[in-house]
């Protein structure tokens, strides 16, 4: 049951090919990146789960997991009008708005919205500099620069304050970062459990780490299997291919 | 200038293939592993450095660390006597008692032989049981359990009172461990800086990490690229190669 949305000046309809959704971004500025679409993989929603996404952005993470999730609810927050209501249109484009909500509210502020303790899964992709990332676009990073009022551990509060006991909180972030963000999640009780680094070769620094975290865990961390982007001939892994035509 | 060296009954010895190098081990139980490789890799030593190793075992991370750095020092504390003789001879046997000092000590007694804040570089291979790891030998596997008394913080804040103000400390861990280690080093204000997980195959997770830590260093870590260890049919991968061959 897909409407007739409005575009904005500079705005265009993607195909996230997956199940036919779609999904719009500005021409030159506000799109998605890889790390968003590789952090929707590593999140796992179950069936019927409320999952939090804080600062939601185009709204990529809401719209790939619930591709393939069952009977999951979204709240997404986005503290920028512009961005938000540019998400709020992607979620009607596809016919989501029963189980996707956006926000236009700082993350912060999300309890007054949706409650302490809410949510079985939060997904954030915090706010962070494409220093050593690279992955992040020019818009973004420019945004971000001018948001230094978000410290990371108040970010990471703000996710642990919506989340249940037992729930989970995922993560993408720079690799050479990982420490301050497991100090940020324990700050607000949440164990790091299980972690996949992203590296673009094989033989390469991995740049970028995802996180999964349980509020309320115990210590004890799988690092999963090294998160290889790309081949040497340019081309996308297999995983990659997988995980972008999941 | 090698000396002719007694062997006790079960010991024999072995070819470090590394510029003739041999060591003494047991042929049922004590032997180094290929964790101990692998961080005589990792760990580098500068000229003139002075290096501690806190738990020597066989004595293999100074025989090896030696073998490839110039005008280089070495003090090993091992608590096992057995254990230290037999190190102690290997140090003979390949004529370095000039570079390399065994003592037969606990390391939380380290600064008594050597002093606080004398060394450039500390490695270790801390007590950790082969759960997640795999590479450690039944026999020191069952030596460490006996050992309860050593929880890991002691074991690094021991290694951190032998370093110098902008010292590295090196270790070898299991991954899952990896948060544990870095609150220990932490904790002795030893800032892991430099990381690398071990992975058997390209597609396996890692079950062993390598950390460099600088004592006194502030946050910010560089994950390297991923050791694997293994090929698809069993053999070693070119890295692992280079690193028994060097």
């Amino acid at each position: 049951m897909q409407q007739e949305i409005a575009l904005m000046p500079g705005e265009r309809i993607d195909d996230l090919q997956r199940q036919g959704m779609r999904i719009i971004q500005r021409e030159n500025g506000f799109r998605f990146g890889t790390d968003a679409v590789m952090l929707a993989d590593f999140a796992v929603a179950k069936r019927g789960e409320r999952v939090c996404d804080m600062g939601t952005g185009t709204g990529v993470l809401p719209l790939l997991i619930a591709a393939r999730s069952v009977d999951t609810t979204f709240d997404a927050f986005e503290i920028q009008p512009d961005v938000a209501d540019m998400a709020a249109r992607s979620v009607r484009l596809n016919g989501l708005e029963g189980r996707i909500r956006v926000y236009c509210a700082d993350c912060r502020d999300a309890t007054r919205h949706i409650g302490y303790e809410s949510c079985h899964l939060v997904v954030s992709n915090p706010p962070y500099t494409a220093q050593g990332a690279g992955l992040v676009s020019p818009e973004r990073s420019r945004a971000l620069a001018r948001s230094g009022e978000y410290p990371l551990d108040a970010w990471i509060a703000a996710c642990a304050r919506v989340l249940r006991p037992g729930g989970r909180l995922c993560c993408v972030f720079p690799a050479p970062r990982f420490l301050q963000l497991c100090d940020a999640m324990r700050g607000a009780r949440v164990e790091p459990k299980r972690v996949r680094f992203v590296a673009a070769r094989i033989d390469a620094a991995p740049k970028l780490v995802l996180v999964e975290g349980l509020k309320g865990g115990r210590p004890g961390l799988h690092v999963g299997a090294l998160l290889v982007t790309h081949r040497e001939d340019g081309s996308f892994t297999d995983e990659m291919r997988r995980i972008y035509a999941e």
